[in-house]
């Protein structure tokens, strides 16, 4: 059986990733390729319980190591009871987040240890990389007014503050760099078609 | 302002730490000395929050990576918002289980990275070491019997199998001997007025 491909979504707030990851699930889909859309946190119930602990409450809930911790702990479970399993049957897995929101929000943006990020990617993560990561980028006040517009009740990272989410911007594109061989930044930008039309261009090598 | 000294307690189930610890804050507050007693998983808000993850459900709730990373999540809270200020204020802490029962539970009877656990404990625990380790040793069978005796709703680690509790005798020995800087290993049988001489005994040096 050969092993499914594995696709990440990465970006800041209301840059538009989940509405696309769902586009793309549906477009690989009507292909005929077998595949599951997933997000983290959560994505199973253990990580889904700990997401639970993580998005809610004040900004100042959880300190930015605890909060790495946490989010490698629900990765942890994602990966072992749903993404790797898939994947070893072939399907592909479509993730609305993935690591480097880590080494983003807590790394670059958050001031977490970047080596210890590191140490835990790879004891977590290891050979279980994406093999693409879309990163969507976008002017970080038209994303959190969007993000902030939805009135969603998971707040407590869209309240970070603004020097917070213009780290982010700055942090993605961090880690396009670092990552090239499977990153690819996404311009967010502009009408949902045309973003859909980019994702599929760079979706399209895996084919 | 001196900083307070940092006392854990470790060891298997039903050792009879926890009566001991208890034990110990009385017997140090007599003498003068403010003491905070405190325990692990929890000791904080958000750690207590963790702790429901991890010590309830199937013992196969979690891999035993994942538990480790919502232990080391739990312990940086714990640290940031209960210790480590107690500490600088010139408390003394006492604590029911901390970093060594990572290093045994996961670590040596689970199977765990050790590696990995010592770069976590680097950057969570750091120079925040105990400054003494009394360690209960107890044939394993006696301490499970104690345990489960309790009739405790907690009690996801003790039903693991009588294998792994064996693992978690050695596994603390083997801690003993490498950290003998700050461990004593307690003879946790005989009576509890006997076994708190011992831990009195232990302690004084610190006076």
């Amino acid at each position: 059986m050969t092993r499914g491909k594995f696709i990440t979504f990465e970006g800041g707030e209301g840059t538009g990733k989940s509405t696309q990851a769902a586009r793309l699930v549906d477009r690989l889909a009507a292909t005929g390729i077998d595949v599951l859309r997933t997000r983290e946190p959560g994505g199973s119930p253990g990580a889904e319980a700990i997401r639970d602990l993580v998005v809610s409450g004040s900004a100042d809930r959880w300190s930015v190591r605890t909060e790495l911790l946490l989010m490698y702990a629900a990765r942890s479970d994602h990966l072992e009871r749903t993404i790797g399993p898939a994947l070893d049957q072939g399907r592909w897995v479509v993730c609305d987040r993935f690591a480097d929101s880590s080494r983003v929000y807590q790394g670059l943006a958050g001031g977490a240890d970047l080596a210890l990020i590191e140490h835990i990617d790879a004891a977590v993560v290891g050979a279980r990389q994406p093999d693409l990561t879309l990163v969507f980028d976008l002017p970080f006040e038209l994303g959190l007014q969007r993000a902030l517009g939805r009135g969603a009740a998971e707040t407590r990272f869209e309240t970070k503050g603004s020097a917070f989410h213009g780290r982010l911007r700055d942090g993605f594109r961090a880690v396009v760099e670092a990552h090239s061989e499977r990153c690819r930044l996404i311009d967010a930008g502009g009408e949902p078609d045309a973003v859909a039309a980019r994702v599929w261009a760079a979706v399209e090598s895996l084919l």
